[in-house]
């Protein structure tokens, strides 16, 4: 969606809004770690974010990348910048392309600086020099596909010739067909709001977002603000001196200070504020927090899970729960679905998963290195359990099934889960059961407002085959439990008959169907073993083949059956557990 | 679905269970209450239902409306009988034809009596002489589309030359393709046993059904008895002389004879009853009780409604609230849907409904006479909200909107809609509030076992236009309730932006995705309104155009709204109603 189109609605409902921007790290575990970040900071409810670009380095494709996953992925409208700095336009168009079939519709269109170590920009052969030429090939080339967005500079772009000539290129931007400005980061208010005053003066009328930059060191600061001749309130440097030293102190300063300068703005009808992260969290978080503008989107989260923005897939309205520690290869493995099941599993067609390459760089987040250091040496199977335990602890940060930390709402179960593992019930997915929650319930809770959301409990996780036999008896004797088990040969075994869907989380919202994201289905669990077998190979190849542990991990991946259990009498709870507990 | 499927299943799941035989009535009245009879008696779970054939009378199309009917509209899997008699092959190419275009798939296959009055049967031109030569008609016309039943006479066919030839006539008709037999009528236990040991001596092999026929008074008793010569204990007829006077005291007789005999006839592995009803209710369902056989299907009632039988509704699995108690008017107006919305309604196109001529004989089934007699001379408002309190005390059958009782899930809520019906909100249509019963709830249970069902409360009233208003303002503070209004000339009011359909019946069930049966939507609810309001003109119309009551019943309809209210929020009771009261 086109963010001038989030805006305005914004705007019309009187909502303050947040975004955020980033830019893309320099290693791929930086990447994997902004990626974790988007999605924490997705809950924070930015209307949308930016990833800067990076034509001087060697990024560029990287942004590209981070913005593909972040709208298809996690979710979150994306803009994505876009400089003239050595882009030929066979580049420029190279990016275009990418962006469109990612489902990314809003570009940040500038000149850009001059590469690193360069002191004077240069227009490259085969390129642009100035922002607008790129926003005119945009509209010539695309029409009206994305939005765009332009920079302005309440303190004048250092290349201007004056203040008076800046408003005049600003304005030729926006009649080229520039939605919106970000401004360059400020700290003060008066200038910017003077600036924008003088926009308007000039016959500027999208909307203008204020840039907001975190104070993180003082020595980063006063670098900041030498560089772009930010003017800075005396009061200010004159508050940082006596606690320049102390970084705690003065990151503090800044989340105060930031704070009270968005009260300022918004009081002076502003109606958002852009915050550059700098790829850091704390800081955005807690100035929202203080504006009370944490979760300031209409609905907080449509689905249970993050709904990707990619063209094709916004009607996807329910996945299997499988891949839900796995998020980036369900999307991988189904990119090349023309239709996406929507509202009932059932109406689609048989799904087809594409294979996924689990020994490729993007498919498992974590080097060998610290692979090793989460999972040690195991040498029998009760320090195999050990390592899922500490992962239910929070002692490691993953396991080969789970990319990120057990979800919050399993927090409730988790002395349960940790219970079973150390008897050898290997969970790798879970949820409890919830009965009606209210929709803005803060751990449960998602879509629309005065509704109400269901689940069934679910508990996937590895067994030895002869506990899965008494294990049967059990379910059969309770009657509310279904079940599919699987071994890494294909031998399966299941109380269920027929080979429909079964929905483990529901909501029911006013005046609408029932919605009913989160489905267990035969087929899918198929697909999903085979990932699944093969995940516990990334750990077995840690280590050497004659060693103990290949061996332990290598028994384990053979003798264990995958089985996934639905409670579905929601009315109940820990009932998995109590059986599993008594085996 | 054949019946020959349903009884081998039954068998398979060692069920006993029963079956129904009615006869075509007389008169239109009676035929509306048939229908009735059908709907209620649904509830008792008949795995099929006979519909007697006439030929001899006038009756024979309306054997075929009938079944049509059972089939269609109450989704009893109905086994059409078709005789012989007077019956030339365009005749019976005629009600194939019309059977198999209602779904109907089962055809009893008979000879027939004689015409009323006329002694001998006799062979009509171009027709047949004999059941077996319409059974090898079917068959080679419609080659296995129809299950094909029989008769069997435990004790001889009238025009049989001996029992022998009686054994090897039935034996023909089953190698001919019948699918199973039911018995005459019969007394003796015994005797009923024997021949069946002598059909399987004979090689009959099908299922065997044993007739019942309740005792209705000692003179229509020793009549039938005669008629075919059937044999009865001494101690039967000993045991009725002394209160063969006492109507009640022969009825309840009968039932506790037939109860003893169903006994002893499933003790000895009879699969199942078939009960020859002569269109009454009582004795069997007392008969069914008493045996423990009431609601004998594997699913009792797998959607809240009766799912229609014919092919192309087969998948039918969501409908509109709205003709609930005109469910006949709702399949007549969707008969030429070649799809139907399958699990939500959103799926599917945008629903065309067909017209109804609510003039014509078939769309109401009550006479001029009867309505009156019902519904009275009111001269001011206040009579004709008394007119719709009688009906909720069930002091009168039905409204113009409501074709039978009150539902009876709605009796919860009976205090309250008299309340304020006699405040003048005139309810034609509700539901209570359901939060997680089980699926197998006496009241509001439906679907598999182990299921949850839920409701949203609903209500469906006419409103005079000033009270709407105020009405509208209780209902944006609360927050929860979403409403439809509408008048006569299409004045439409609503809190509902988006035209999505509110699901208010909705089922989570063991390994399934959630069944949401009914809903709420616009579209539908402008169809309905304009059979709602022309519904008034049904009452109008009974009166002289000079009089009071036509001004008043015209009065109203002009200037009332009729407006739908659906109470979202499902964890509470009656607020809708408390708002009402206060308004």
């Amino acid at each position: 969606m086109k963010i001038i189109k989030k805006i305005e609605k914004a705007i019309q409902q009187k909502r303050t809004f947040c975004s955020f921007e980033y830019f893309p790290p320099k290693t791929p575990q930086g990447v994997n770690n902004l990626y974790d970040r988007f999605e924490r900071m997705a809950l924070l409810g930015p209307e949308f974010i930016d990833v800067t670009w990076n034509a001087g380095g060697v990024t560029s494709d990287l942004t590209i990348e981070i913005c593909s996953n972040a709208q298809t992925v996690y979710g979150l409208e994306t803009n994505m910048h876009l400089t003239c700095t050595n882009m030929p336009v066979e580049k420029i168009d190279h990016a275009l392309r990418e962006a469109k079939k990612a489902g990314v519709q809003n570009i940040f269109a500038l000149r850009g600086d001059p590469p690193r170590g360069v002191k004077d920009w240069t227009q490259c052969e085969n390129g642009f020099a100035f922002a607008i030429d790129l926003i005119r090939y945009i509209k010539k080339g695309y029409g009206d596909f994305f939005g765009i967005g332009v920079a302005g500079y309440p303190e004048v772009h250092p290349d201007s010739p004056s203040k008076e000539d800046d408003l005049k290129f600003l304005k030729e931007k926006v009649d080229a067909g520039a939605d919106f400005i970000i401004s360059q980061y400020f700290y003060d208010v008066d200038l910017f709001l003077q600036w924008v005053k003088d926009c308007r003066d000039a016959g500027i009328n999208c909307p203008i977002l204020p840039g907001l930059l975190p104070i993180q060191t003082y020595d980063k600061f006063i670098n900041m603000i030498r560089m772009n001749n930010t003017s800075v309130p005396e009061y200010i440097l004159k508050d940082l001196e006596p606690i320049k030293e102390d970084d705690q102190a003065v990151k503090d300063y800044g989340i105060k200070l930031l704070t009270e300068m968005s009260k300022k703005l918004i009081a002076n009808g502003i109606p958002g504020i852009h915050i550059y992260t700098m790829n850091l969290e704390r800081s955005a978080r807690v100035i929202l927090e203080n504006l009370g503008l944490a979760q300031s989107q209409e609905i907080v989260k449509p689905l249970p899970w993050n709904r990707s923005l990619k063209n094709n897939r916004l009607k996807e309205d329910v996945r299997p729960i499988f891949w839900r520690n796995r998020i980036k290869s369900y999307i991988q493995r189904t990119d090349s679905w023309d239709e996406f099941p929507n509202g009932r599993w059932g109406d689609s067609r048989s799904p087809a998963y594409g294979e996924i390459n689990l020994h490729s760089s993007s498919s498992f987040k974590y080097s060998n290195a610290d692979c090793l250091a989460m999972w040690g040496n195991p040498e029998k199977p009760e320090e195999v359990f050990e390592v899922f335990s500490k992962y239910l602890k929070g002692e490691i940060k993953a396991l080969p099934w789970c990319e990120t930390a057990l979800h919050k709402e399993s927090s409730i179960i988790r002395e349960r889960l940790i219970n079973i593992n150390k008897k050898g019930f290997l969970s790798i997915n879970s949820q409890p059961s919830v009965n009606g929650a209210p929709s803005t319930d803060k751990v449960y809770g998602w879509g629309p407002k005065n509704g109400f959301v269901f689940q069934k409990a679910y508990l996937e996780f590895f067994i030895k085959e002869e506990k899965l036999q008494k294990l049967e008896e059990a379910i059969k004797e309770d009657g509310f439990l279904s079940y599919y088990a699987i071994n890494q040969k294909g031998d399966l075994k299941t109380n269920q008959k027929d080979e429909t869907a079964n929905a483990v989380t529901w909501g029911v919202f006013p005046g609408r169907e029932i919605l009913q994201p989160t489905i267990v289905e035969l087929v899918s669990f198929l697909a999903w073993k085979d990932e699944a077998f093969t995940l516990w190979n990334i750990w077995k190849d840690l280590y050497d083949k004659n060693s103990k542990s290949y061996e332990i991990i290598n028994e384990l991946s053979t003798n264990y059956y995958l089985i996934n259990i639905v409670d579905n009498n929601f009315q109940r709870v820990d009932k998995i557990y109590d059986i599993l507990e008594k085996l």
